[in-house]
């Protein structure tokens, strides 16, 4: 906690949004993520963590300035801990000639091609770096943590939490790409950050994932909201197939479409407290 | 209403939140502004309308995006009005060169000086164009229209709520910038807008024209939040100025000071619901 730099932090629903900075050693570069805490951590109870991961183009502050999720947090007591979406200011060749690849779009995973692998070690640095880092020293319960994301952070969530088992107590996403490795976004990132030998992609490929399980890995349930006025819907988020892999190893999955909804913060906000409620269920919040 | 182009439409907490451009004939120029209709709004409800001016250098989603007001707004059934804080493409000299005059710094009002008086009439704009065409073309109810705002746009709702009685039933505002003719913004912005004969200058002051009033304008009571880690509020904002206004004249003010909090959107976020319920009350709401 003393090698964070404080950013800025704002008094929020009677809690504290703070934006931090830090050297990653994983990374190798500055990183930069939102925490917000609620009154009952800034009173000194040690409280559960919510991690959301964020989508293509997005920041560590998208979500916070966005989601509107302060509100019932404060009211639920948790922790919410928002990273950065990529490495900023690696310089390597091309990261800033598409949105979808690149700076803003880490695809929560460690590349292995370079110029990508030095510092493109999204996974790594969030299960390995971060998150003990935040467990030790901020105000929360170590194994009271919660993931959800929204998009590529949807995926990110996804993925890590089937990868990482024990990591997460509770898992929901809004609009995730479900299946990367049957969408342009994913075919495009997993090309670029894993290689042409598709053998590796299905480890980070939540529908495949899932299918691969033995049992359930969230006997409590996955919470997934899916607008259906999402332009992204068709072609790059497949919740279908997500949906089948869940059915097909007994994973309970409440996987809600929504008529009208498209795939911007609108779309969470809307929906962003039944996000709130479920983790909070799960990780036993009374509330 | 045929005369708005619909810029985009999001679906939000079972309403939609539109943002729109026209033709303003006042301004001279094309104008953007949002308007979230709650779900009884779509229903065919004619529904109360809040109005809610922004501060310096924000634009008509500033709000819709950051302050989360729409959750309470579909339950409670009011209309969310957000219009820009300047002409846009007016390309008057010297319009960009700081970012608080000109351009995203229209402080409401109609400008009296080359250039400014051309396209800056954000004042007859507001009441005398975009409210009668919302009021005629948007399922809201004329008669039952609340005004509030932030920082610059909380100057604009005291100052048009005192100078048009009548129009708005509902006041209130966050930060407020309450004595202009006393703090460097309003004095610059004055000063360019109105010119250097200082006795034009009262009629836009919140303070002065609450202290002009023969009677409390606003019986049934405004409501005034302010962040006490504000770092305008020493310099800029000079609430005691219109507290004591409201209090010569019999105004019933509730000025709310906030430990910790400041001038930002979580600010604003934080107590945005206690605004929609005041309005509310006082649009005759039951809720």
């Amino acid at each position: 906690m003393s090698t964070w730099d404080l950013l800025s932090a704002h008094a929020c629903f009677g809690g504290e949004q703070r934006f931090h900075r830090h050297a990653s050693a994983v990374i190798g570069l500055p990183m930069r993520f939102g925490l917000y805490l609620p009154p009952q951590a800034l009173a000194g109870e040690a409280v559960p963590l919510l991690v959301y991961l964020a989508g293509l183009t997005c920041t560590e502050e998208t979500f916070a300035i966005k989601a509107g999720a302060q509100r019932l947090a404060a009211q639920l007591g948790l922790a919410l801990l928002t990273p950065d979406t990529s490495p900023r200011g690696a310089n390597a060749p091309g990261e800033a000639d598409a949105w979808d690849f690149g700076v803003g779009a880490g695809f929560y995973l460690d590349a292995t091609q370079a110029p990508w692998a030095t510092h493109w070690r999204m996974e790594s640095y969030l299960v390995r770096e971060l998150l003990p880092q935040v467990w030790a020293g901020a105000p929360v319960r170590e194994g009271a943590t919660g993931l959800f994301g929204h998009s590529m952070g949807g995926h990110g969530a996804l993925t890590l939490a089937l990868r990482h088992p024990g990591v997460f107590t509770s898992l929901s996403a809004f609009a995730p790409i479900c299946a990367p490795m049957l969408c342009p976004w994913g075919v495009k990132a997993f090309s670029g950050y894993l290689g042409d030998d598709r053998s590796t992609w299905a480890a980070h490929d939540a529908s495949a994932l899932m299918a691969s399980q033995t049992r359930a890995p969230y006997p409590q349930g996955i919470l997934v909201d899916q607008g259906l006025a999402d332009k992204f819907l068709a072609e790059q988020l497949h919740p279908e197939a997500f949906e089948a892999a869940c059915a097909a190893v007994g994973q309970p999955l409440s996987l809600r479409r929504h008529a009208g909804y498209d795939h911007g913060y609108y779309f969470i906000a809307s929906l962003v407290d039944d996000h709130l409620r479920h983790h909070a269920r799960q990780l036993g919040v009374v509330g």
